[in-house]
């Protein structure tokens, strides 16, 4: 059977380096195009762990060449730039799953959050890339607004619990992530010193994947929720920890209700014991686990940021599109030890 | 002025470290005995750091020896051994602080939690060694129960707003711990493998430090609250983080109450940006954060769990049971970087 | 093409994960048999982060049994327990690869450093399982003994400079190793208090990798070389770094000589600049680098200590040993960042 | 009696961040003048953690304005920056503890390795700060130069057995350092995902202490020796590990050597087992230990880098040039756990 043919734009960071090696040695997918801003790099320049695993050119990321080539796109490339060079290549032809923001908000909410949307009119029919809520959305979409790390791992968790949630009472989320997660860019947050035998809150109530968490979380359950989000930085490279606070408004058994929800997804874990992060590094799984002290529920949720959080998901999102099985080349064997 | 002798019991572990550091360079205090259960070595031996910084023997502690030499023991025990041993200490008039759980609770909270209390006569005037609560008491007490240091650190987090807080909603503590919290002994979540690169929650809404938070914020507020409490394992050695997610009962400037809360303490620290643990380990400060979201409030403290959650909090203790000035010996300069 | 069915025996350690992790989805074998000395259990019970992944019951280790249902067994065993087995596995057919000391060595020094030998007649014929010196025999062999981690990147790291080094000069090797090389024993020294933020030799001038790396390097030059071995024990997972000095006795251009001696080996890597450890983390390259100050060399290497330095180093020659391509099912890609 | 007033001049790094820290509660030395060489700020805002320690302006670096309030000054500056800060200084009366390379050095090397030299004139009469070799010249300096943190720790290692090392076998020293020797600046080599779970070497063999190292060690032995310098980069903050491989020229009993070397320096402490780094961090001790394989020796040494290899050390020799006794206020209590 032939391969599909496919691009990755924006290579040069670590999403685009975990697509790399997700899509190296896919069964159903070849990568035909590797792109970035400014192109005229070998691919093994920009990242030395490829030594003798791919040879190939990093080129100036051009719609039109790719069209050529490739039938769908990988963009992971920071938000605003995306959606210039997605609406090109759906002008195309080209099927994109874009791992930006830009297609993962309604048009008030990103324009409130981040800066005015030029591409509102593919906004309409983009499909939010999470596939334990839109699974047949995807197999359909041209278009893919793959989720941010923290709102895929929050909506997880607190999903199988949106019907019992009391309606004013706050959420509380509460969530740790590896530094990975911030990319490559240097920062004063991101200085080893800085860092390491540290953990600090950052946008404490603020955080622009909050609206995102909120929003989705609304639609799924016809309730007007208020979503507090506050974001840790842990000393850690990679995963992600959400420890959710919810205050329910009937007696359930949450252990029962958890488990049952998700009995037939293949790509989420109930844990019955508290979930960590080094479980589902190097995996697209979610854990989960939940305790709860009568109608007060901790529910807490284990991914990879840049996997399950990014690139695994995306390409998750890449089978659905094209018609594979969803679990076609997804990683779920652990880095653990 | 001639010093004050003192004893150190249990000097074997993290926290007995921590009071021979402070101790051997304290301007009012004295080490004149320390003392382990099996006894028979030197202080250098259990600790290697200490070589070329005191020289003292280790004496398996005996109550009467201690009655004299010393007029204050500290207790770094397990608890259930340090009320055997305090009681002994107090008739013999020795002053106690006793860095362990035996006296920090009332009767029947400890035992639910605990074990049967063999010292029941002393409890009742042990004194909870808060100072930011319990200064007046301190300066009078023989017996101190020094806080643990997760109620430390999610009392003073959560005191400034106990009356404006909306009974009936649960207040959430998720709460960050660096390893050193759990003692030199060996375990599965100590070792290094497991812990690095990696965090997960313990003993989720059911941790023994609970009711120790729950029955001070209730005594101090006059309300019954409902204290959900959930702490994480860190990959840091020290230092630990307390995120309190709270709902109000009335529109207040949340960073107003808590600086004018805290503006005579000299150990609480109000900050304007989110708290990290780098900035009070190897100090017994206490850094305090607030941000809200209407009546929804994330408040986060930071202390150093073996000096503010232990062994500095132990002496600033001593200082206020002999009359010297609080401040006296206490570490205020951070490890950092 | 039916799958060669594959026994591990001992299960429960990190090299054993390791097995699982990269037999469970080989091209060519198929895992037939997991054996621990205790058995009874489920290997996700052992090993939680294969839930979702492989169900398989583990079974106390029985040669007879192995035999009946597997062609090749994986000892990742404690020395000296490995050696009974193996025995017993041989004379029932079955093909082994151990990657516990018992065969590396001969008799002698094996006695001298480990404990008498019982099974002589098998070290006979054993075969030093590294690929890039013995690959021809490792075709033909019925037991391979698998090199240790530190051996086997320290033997890479000088093979190439061996006829040209100085006879009469001693060469040391200062190694650095991840925390996972040690096991999942608890110990003072995995304790994460004391490994964090920390690093130490341990074992100076006397490790039981030494002799091994020595005998081999003898064998390999004709030459008699001193071989001074220091290993440290880094504040990391995986990975080991060995960092080789060495004097020449004659003037060559190292890099030059570096690259020639490797240009046909597809798992070591020349690098340009100094290597490190996350770059080969998750494969079974060898990464190396030289610099030299005359006749003076600095020789650098890196390994994932559990894959190359273990189990995939183990896969590598049961493909070899059962005639299929030296690449089948290695991994190649790091996990890197 | 009245504090000797000093000044420190480049605040801003770690360096003078841990001069503050040692002169804020020095017994005989009292901050005068705090500088940088943007001024204009509060050292709070430079560094947090001293809010509530210390209130001091921090004014934009002026020779002549130091000259009427200060004493001594410490300049914390970059190497080329210092030179001309201390030649004003030193000719306005102001005794200067320098904490760059710019006086460690001989003219030649200095401008072979640095850059040109303009202060040639104080650099004939400044003293290596090293007070385990020139402790009798510091007292009597007027300019110190403050020596290299790797040449600290690898001249206190190998200064015991200068004697006995074959003249023509090279020295190597395997450097292992934290991340805060680096400084403050962003950098790629300082990124957290860079460095955590990482080691590599950098500039092995060209590293700008290497050449004072040599010189030092040439110096101090008449002998004419080759030494090896490889630095590593360990993933922790602080700290530095120096293990260095000898050839001796005569049998010794390596141990006694070390031992009888260094019975009366209060800040060597001679180890009967490997050191590490977590026994002196915090300090300004140096750790030494030694091993021996007839005549090739692995001696190894341990201080903390920012301490011990700057900032302590400096004010070990400004209490030499000012007739105070060696370990005032200098730091013996290391931070461990």
């Amino acid at each position: 059977m032939e391969k599909t043919k496919v691009a990755i734009i924006g290579a040069s960071g670590y999403t685009g380096l975990e697509l790399v090696k997700l899509l190296v040695s896919h069964p159903y997918f070849e990568i035909a195009y590797v792109g970035t801003s400014e192109g005229g790099v070998k691919l093994t320049n920009l990242h030395p762990s490829l030594v003798g695993v791919i040879e190939q050119d990093v080129l100036k990321s051009d719609a039109k060449e790719i069209a050529k080539v490739a039938k769908l796109a990988f963009l992971a490339l920071p938000h605003q730039a995306a959606m210039g060079f997605a609406k090109e290549l759906l002008a195309l032809g080209v099927k994109v799953v874009d791992l930006s923001a830009d297609y993962r908000l309604g048009v008030e909410a990103y324009e409130k959050h981040y800066c005015e949307h030029v591409d509102k009119e593919n906004l309409k029919h983009a499909v939010y890339g999470l596939p334990e809520i839109f699974r047949q959305e995807i197999k359909n979409a041209q278009l893919v607004a793959n989720p941010g790390c923290y709102p895929t791992a929050s909506i997880l968790a607190i999903l199988p619990f949106l019907k019992y949630i009391k309606e004013d009472a706050p959420i509380f989320i509460d969530a740790k992530s590896g530094v990975s997660g911030a990319g490559k860019k240097l920062s004063e947050s991101a200085h080893f010193v800085n860092v390491n035998e540290n953990i600090t809150a950052y946008n404490p109530l603020k955080h622009r994947h909050s609206p995102e968490i909120t929003e989705k979380l609304q639609n799924a359950s016809g309730k007007k929720l208020e979503v507090n989000f506050v974001p840790h930085l842990l000393p850690i490279t990679r995963g992600m920890l959400i420890s959710a606070y919810l205050v329910l408004d009937e007696d359930i058994d949450a252990s029962a209700v958890l488990k049952d929800f998700y009995q037939n997804e293949k790509f989420v874990r109930v844990r019955n014991t508290p979930v960590n992060v080094k479980t589902t590094a190097g995996t697209n799984f979610c854990d989960v686990f939940v305790a709860q002290n009568g109608r007060s529920v901790f529910v807490s949720s284990s991914i990879d940021n840049l996997l399950r959080g990014a690139s695994s998901q995306a390409v998750v999102n890449a089978n659905l599109m094209c018609g594979y099985e969803e679990t076609a080349g997804i990683p779920v064997i652990a880095y653990v030890p």
